[in-house]
């Protein structure tokens, strides 16, 4: 299970721009991120008229296009879904966090957007499992309460509390002694080669932990 | 898994207009259906400037939009991929048949779509694991060639070598000796109310095949 965490704010707070610079940082980091809109109006996403609008118009209840880099699909759903359920469905173990934008009443932490020109008052309170409120005014609600450009700050926190802390398997580096900062696509590549070449040796199929030393000489 | 198949033809020759009215007879059975369109050039379903488009466009993997009665995703992917794979990630078994427009090098069984007015000569062979032939013109290849409005007959076709083979559960009626057709989500419907009384009652949790006489005077 992926961890999920999503933004919340009054309308015009700001959460999209909040999110977009928080999955722009998070990618930096060498993270991969889901994001789920929460649209209770409703959308239309194909295109009148193409071949994969005309397949879910016929009636399939769930149309698909597929193309050399990316798909897309439109399904129909028994009623409105929490964030559990789509990351069950739609996201499984694809990605390093789910980013869900709303979804103020279900039971994820959340962060809350505040912007004091479009609001007055937050819309979370201290019962709301909030991480931390991104604003331009100071709330104590005993989370971190962040400037909106604090990005850095912020992925920080989704990092420690949620991201690393789901990662099963971990790996350091020492160079004479010095310890180096790896990258998480880094880290995860060479865990990968790791394991590899373990797999081939004797006796070597089950381990809690391995620590290699190479000396060059 | 699903079972698959896949419209194919040359350009032109009616492919979405046949699927459109496959589906339309397959649901009107009862049965539910997701499509694949492949698109070799790429597509734009997201609209440039909706939230979600700017998820995207930010930087995450899979960006999602959820409404109450239907839920969309766009995904990045690593390249390519083949229905069975699409199945895999995108389906599972969500549907009774998957019916894919395009595919023509998969492996998978194919209908093939064919027009005078468009093409002179049919794509496939005899080689291509062809189940039938819809065209306005006859074509021996060992397989049905049926007319293009014979869409009961294609169903029929579908219905009996794809959906009705995959179903491990099958329910059969008769009232006074004489067998009644079930619409397949009567059939459903039927079972798994039948299931649920007989997993009420001690003794009768393990079963390959169940028989009930009813008799009313």
């Amino acid at each position: 299970m992926v961890p999920i965490i999503s933004v919340v704010g009054r309308s015009n707070s700001g959460k999209t721009t909040l999110i977009e610079k928080l999955v722009k940082e998070l990618v930096n980091r060498g993270y991969t991120i889901a994001t789920v809109k929460h649209d209770v109006h409703g959308f239309e996403i194909d295109r009148e008229g193409k071949d994969s609008w005309r397949h879910k118009k016929a009636g399939a209840s769930r149309a698909i296009i597929s193309a050399p880099q990316k798909v897309a699909l439109v399904c129909d759903v028994e009623g409105d879904l929490s964030l559990e359920e789509i990351s069950d469905r739609f996201v499984a173990d694809s990605v390093d966090i789910l980013i869900g934008e709303g979804f103020k009443r279900g039971a994820q932490p959340k962060i809350e957007v505040f912007r004091s020109a479009a609001h007055s008052e937050l819309l979370c309170t201290r019962e709301d499992n909030l991480v931390a409120i991104a604003s331009d005014r100071f709330f104590d609600l005993g989370v971190p309460c962040l400037g909106l450009d604090e990005i850095g700050a912020l992925a920080d926190i989704l990092e420690e509390k949620f991201i690393k802390a789901r990662m099963r398997e971990r790996l350091s580096l020492r160079l004479d002694g010095k310890k180096v900062v790896l990258k998480p696509h880094i880290e995860k590549l060479l865990i990968g080669v790791i394991k590899a070449a373990l797999a081939c040796l004797k006796g070597c199929e089950k381990y809690k932990a391995a620590a290699i030393n190479l000396k060059v000489t």
